[in-house]
């Protein structure tokens, strides 16, 4: 007899964490060594309360996945929870293994980002130190913030890119719509990596010659030295995107954000809500520059624009879930489904199994040589890591004008 | 011999007003009457400048339609322009008959909202009462406020909307992720109408059961009501959509964005932040009920999105620019292309002319039955107004991964 599988979903929304689950659940429904398929509620303190969905059990499961590999957020619902460290304190783990061994749960596979990777590595682990029998964990990667080791780029960041690119795309055609010289700024998100940000830079020159401004939080932020790159691009007359990461930051690693006179709030996680330094620089290039200028935060619709989806992204992320479920069955316990990008000149790729350990706690920040010596740009390798990442467009599908999302909980 | 034609954008822009545009040309060209088709360059302020790009020798000009009919923004660049009363002084519109005699253009078309269609009221008396011959003045509609008498709806409205409610069906998966009471604010466009606020009630209901709060510019607004409403709907741990106008007013007719500057709020340089009524209401949600909230701002993207138009709204923006070319080649100086609602079960519009007198200087608001009694929502009768207008998907071409746009300028 079989074993059960439970799928349990974690972190911050993307537009591709549900094509991971979709592509889970039809290789699930496919193996014969998997049963039941479990969803827990609301990531691992679901898992924790034994708060499942039987999803093997859903009426038209199979025929709802393609709706739902289109569907954004996470389906199964979410959480921000860091586990135990079993070695201080086992109960959290011993509490999961017990609940897995009581409903004959063979599988655990994990969809997240840092944190869950991390999650899946203690997991793991603490499965290995004690010889749980009949368990494998395996991580299932995704993050929009693409800043995960061990993987070329993470499911649900193509999405997000390529949203953006197209918002920018659009936001380009209003900047030039008025005869007189205009600066857009765009937000994005990506407290700690810039990789959203530098998909802007996909959209210059293809509709027309207005200049952009790129600035990753990777590179030290200076309001005076941006207001001279500013007043430099805007010599002849020119309208200009700027494009910056919401975690940008001066040398001091002050965040530009803080500049604004803001109490700092802090989100249900007790992290602090980095946005506002599009708010900043606003006021800053109206008072010192004096030009119209309006910022625009691309905020949440940035990482849930099912309607404008990378083909490639959803394609890809559906796979990597596919691949998940071959893992555990295979019994890899302890890694995640991966792929990387090959040396081939059209962009090609192979998937894999990576090991957790290398990837857990780990963030992959934009390398300094993919920013140009100015800090104010990106450059052209930057542009052929990320064009094929957008490349197709999928969507979700509308019904009656609307979309048409599925709801697991 | 024939005529030449002139063509001009105004106002905001819209994701639709280059399919109006699209519509002029592809008529124009198929007009005997007409030889060459002028655009003017950023509205009627580059008329009166002989501003010009002679558009009928452009390359490809036919070949380009469809891609130019979901470009968004206004192709031909626009302005902001109130032209002076010509019964005061007549120079603006005697200058404007002297361009258009010069390059024997005989009709003029004006695409534009509410100031636009007062300019082409202008222009138009001025050439009855001084019997200027061959010159005929005709007004194409647009604007996503919607708020254009002598017209069931406005071209661009349509495509405003259904992104609208795209976003907002996206934020309605991110609001139910987390496993905790959670408030998301959304701020819609309309300074003086709230049918894109409206936009929101296509969505209730649709994927899930969460509640919304929907608060239009027309009805007083109450911080005190509002909060309770809120509580209300947060009863039973209920996570709530809150949609409101970027107008919302007190009784005393204050803004609601304006309660922001109490706290005299200053940014790095001193000034005070301008606050929206989002975050206000944000700031509010925090202080006074304590749970997860969020306040976004679709801000100029509701206005450009390209890559999801109303396909309802496409096709009838290209109509109605159509028309306009037959009406000027059939002389109706002084009218907006236009078109009704039929008493059908199903949605079937007409197209007609509208006098331009009945529509210029007058605001359509939402009428106050179609707003609940409670002011938090709307009713049956506005949805049913809504729902025909966001039919069917229509996006711009990709190329290599991004929007394809056309520049005119």
């Amino acid at each position: 007899m079989g074993k059960n599988l439970l799928v349990a979903q974690s972190g911050g929304p993307t537009a591709a964490i549900n094509a991971t689950l979709a592509g889970i659940l039809e290789q699930a429904l496919r193996e014969e060594a998997i049963e039941t398929i479990y969803g827990a509620r609301y990531g691992i303190q679901g898992a924790l309360a034994s708060n499942f969905v039987e999803l093997s059990a859903r009426k038209n499961l199979k025929e709802e996945l393609d709706d739902l590999a289109k569907t954004p957020a996470a389906a199964l619902g979410s959480c921000r929870y860091k586990m135990k460290d079993p070695n201080v304190d086992p109960s959290e783990f011993e509490a999961l293994v017990r609940i897995c061994q009581s409903h004959n749960i063979g599988y655990f596979i994990y969809i997240g980002g840092n944190d869950s990777m991390d999650t899946v590595w203690k997991f793991s682990e603490y499965i290995k130190e004690n010889h749980i029998p009949d368990l494998v964990v395996v991580g299932a990667p995704k993050t929009i913030d693409n800043d995960l080791f061990g993987i070329d780029h993470c499911p649900g960041f193509g999405s997000a890119a390529k949203y953006i690119a197209t918002s920018i795309a659009e936001l380009e055609r209003e900047l030039v719509v008025y005869d007189t010289p205009y600066v857009i700024v765009v937000e994005m998100m990506g407290r700690n990596a810039g990789w959203l940000t530098a998909a802007a830079s996909l959209v210059e020159g293809v509709n027309s010659s207005t200049p952009y401004l790129i600035y990753l939080e990777e590179h030290p932020f200076d309001l005076d030295v941006f207001l001279n790159d500013l007043r430099k691009t805007m010599a002849h007359g020119s309208s200009v995107i700027v494009a910056i990461s919401e975690g940008i930051r001066d040398a001091s690693g002050k965040m530009i954000c803080d500049y604004g006179n803001r109490d700092q709030q802090k989100d249900a996680f007790g992290h602090t809500i980095a946005t506002g330094a599009g708010k900043v620089l606003e006021e800053a290039i109206r008072s010192k520059i004096g030009c119209k200028v309006r910022s625009i935060e691309l905020n949440l619709l940035q990482r849930c624009a099912g309607h404008i989806l990378s083909a490639t992204d959803i394609q890809e992320s559906r796979t990597l879930g596919q691949n998940a479920v071959r893992m555990a069955v295979k019994g890899q316990n302890g890694y995640m489904s991966s792929l990387r990008r090959l040396a081939t000149p059209e962009y090609q790729i192979e998937y894999m199994a990576s090991p957790i350990s290398a990837i857990a706690n780990r963030e992959k920040k934009v390398p300094a040589e993919w920013i140009t010596a100015e800090g104010n740009n990106v450059t052209e390798a930057m542009r052929e890591y990320l064009r094929p990442l957008v490349q197709g467009e999928d969507h979700c599908r509308f019904v009656n004008g609307i979309p048409h999302y599925i709801v697991l909980l």
